[in-house]
């Protein structure tokens, strides 16, 4: 039907990709922690599409061109466009539907977003983004659940050391009301947001030009630069806010949420006070925070969020605060990735039963159908080819043990259970007992998961 | 920031729709029995990118109007379009990678596709296809597998009876060429496709105008209807294939197929050899595969499939011969919510811990914390509302037990646990000791799971 035609090169759109099996596996690892870290906590999935109206996604026209929106009109000429995040989704998802759903409200939302940015910097114009957010309450309850939920995760992607950075934007007002320079809250926080890539003096030198005094400087510069005990940087903050109530407040609210995540048994240095992160300038108004690998600092902080006034304010009249976080799960992958703590295997089957003789096929389709009904997955090869290269090929693939059984072995009701990583072998007496087969190969799995 | 503009109204485009907690939750469900199941057999995820040039999608410009493919020109100029299935970019995403894949390549592809088409009957321009497919091989062994997941997946998913219907159009090709109608396959089988929706009078009138003959119109008609046990069916089509080389290829595949579904204990009934199944008519060139909810046929098939010779002829001169089929998602959640059997829960959660008293929050941080350690989903309230208010919210959304732990339990050292289902409670003894609680909480949940 098609030879006629010269061949479509295959290839994918600049700034796309393939997930081939390894990097999908690895993917979705970590997307079923993330499940069942939010869930353990009572966050319930929601979906949006992937298409909304364009107006929805900029707010009638604000900076769609920052955002470098894929928009385009429908076959209806509706002005269209695909989301660029999924808090914009969220917020009109809220205005929508949060009659019927109630406050408080708990919701994950893991999906692609596209972004036609440019792609120098190791960008892709389609990555997933995994948000959870809490809506509809003030409770520093729900602040607390959000940095728990971010330790919880973490932890359990098993990821060596990490450090969950938190602060609370009304510290930051209230230092800055209290050192005078409240009206210039926009560039002093921007210039400090510079600290570590730019030095304490270049930063010194920018709030100069802003009109800030040596003392305030001083004092902004010590500010941002507080590290160590939270006790000790509690204090000092204290002394920072002075008599601002807002400041008293936030201080208020670290000091709480450092006690709750201890109570919660966190192990201590896990969460730590960074006054110098503001995140953004508009949109957060109380706890914000930033996660960073140990090992991997500059990679950027790969879990962030914090709380704010007002998620809809676009789309409805009635005020929803929330809090939440989302996790960079593309940058993660990344990270791991560079730290080689990224198991690239192609297939998520441990077990690899070897097509040794076709006599024997009707044989090997019950054995590997009863290991599957106990709980195993099995991958059988699908053709009576050479032992040696089904080997090979399970060994590329990441398989953990290999099951031969030839005809010799059905004589003598055994099997060769392999450990492909060890290249080793032993023989199993099974006369023809699933479980006996069965229970063997789950001890050399197991076996085989302790050892490494 | 927004008091001043007018709001925008919050809404999806007409085909697009929001997926609330209840139907988040049942949708993921199955994509994880799906993947747990696909998984069993070694089938590896693989992700593409939503957006693909134009021409990959539509092969140089074929039936795209067709397939009202979301189209447009990104800000490079280039002309690209929205996946309107997951069978073109596999094709694409083949021809470009199966040189490092290696052949036989198992894998599985779970992800929304969007067609602008007319959403009259129900249909959505958004939905989720979850296809699974083994390329680079023709043996027989990946063929039952096809069949064998198939029934995994529908008896996993607890969906009461089904059938998997099978053929194979090589049976269809040899009967229709030894009917001496092979020159007018395309209409005799669109026609023969009729049935079920048309009387075999009509069918019969219409195969009369192609030109077909009495004695092979009552021959086809015999055919399409053939039911029953397999042994019977499986020698009638032997009979009807007479000497044709295909045809007779055709029914040693399906008794091979059907031999294989029996090894692998696969209970007698649940395949079927249907031959009036052809699956359109260009692609598959083997085994055809369709299946039904026994309380809902009318619903269509739920998960269809079958054998191509050739894959990726658009992009690549390599022959990729496969099989693999495709559960279709929304239908199936359509189905079982019409039959009742859609557990619509709001919460993943299954323990509710109410907020009794702001007095104990460390004591509710920590047992909340503690029991998710234990592996709980624990949703914890964030404020201290009435009680009353906060069970009514429990019950609402689908929480299994609530926990009750007010200033007198703290001080006898005891908990309620309440059924939430059934309206009862029972009192635990439990004395600040954890794993008493867990385990009483534990016990709860059993019963009531095995009660239902």
């Amino acid at each position: 039907m098609t030879e006629s035609r010269s061949l479509i090169e295959p290839r994918t759109l600049k700034g796309f990709r393939d997930h081939l099996p390894a990097q999908a596996l690895a993917r979705e690892k970590i997307l079923d922690i993330a499940r069942r870290v939010y869930r353990s906590y009572g966050f319930a999935p929601i979906d949006t599409p992937a298409l909304e109206y364009l107006e929805i996604l900029t707010g009638k026209g604000s900076d769609e061109t920052d955002k470098q929106l894929y928009r385009f009109k429908d076959h209806g000429g509706r002005d269209v466009g695909l989301r660029f995040d999924l808090t914009v989704p969220f917020a009109r998802f809220c205005a929508q539907h949060i009659g019927v759903l109630g406050t408080p409200f708990k919701r994950y939302h893991m999906a692609p977003v596209w972004r036609g940015e440019n792609t120098q910097r190791g960008r892709y114009r389609e990555f997933m983004q995994c948000d959870f957010d809490t809506i509809g309450t003030t409770s520093p309850v729900a602040d607390l659940e959000t940095v728990l939920v971010v330790h919880d995760l973490l932890a359990a992607i098993c990821i060596g050391g990490f450090t969950i950075r938190v602060n609370d934007r009304r510290v930051l007002s209230g230092i800055l009301h209290e050192c005078g320079v409240a009206d210039r809250s926009t560039d002093v926080l921007r210039s400090l947001d510079k600290l570590g890539k730019a030095t304490p003096e270049a930063v010194a030198a920018e709030l100069e030009a802003h009109g800030v005094s040596a003392d305030v400087r001083a004092k902004l510069l010590g500010m941002a630069q507080l590290t160590g005990d939270p006790a000790t940087v509690l204090a000092a903050l204290d002394g920072l806010v002075g008599s601002s109530e807002i400041g008293r407040t936030g201080v208020a609210a670290l000091r709480s949420l450092l006690n709750g995540v201890r109570q919660a048994g966190v192990p201590d240095g896990r969460v730590v006070i960074d006054p110098s992160i503001a995140r953004g300038l508009d949109y957060y108004t109380g706890i914000v925070l930033e996660s960073f690998l140990d090992d991997l600092s500059a990679l950027g902080s790969i879990c962030s969020g914090g709380r704010y006034d007002n998620l809809a304010g676009l789309y409805t009249k009635q005020s929803l605060p929330g809090v939440g976080a989302s996790l960079g799960i593309d940058r993660l992958l990344a990270g791991l990735e560079e730290l080689g703590r990224l198991d690239l295997k192609e297939t998520p089957a441990e077990v690899f039963l070897v097509h040794f003789d076709e006599a024997h096929l009707a044989d090997y389709i019950r054995i590997a159908a009863q290991l599957r009904a106990d709980g195993m997955a099995v991958e059988f090869y699908p053709e009576a080819k050479r032992v040696g290269n089904q080997l090979k090929m399970a060994v590329k693939k990441g398989f953990r043990v290999a099951l031969v059984i030839g005809s010799d072995e059905f004589a003598a009701g055994t099997a060769q259970v392999k450990d492909l990583a060890a290249q080793t072998a032993s023989t199993i007496d099974w006369h023809g007992d699933i479980h006996v087969l069965s229970d063997a190969i789950h001890s050399q799995l197991e076996a085989i998961k302790s050892g490494h």
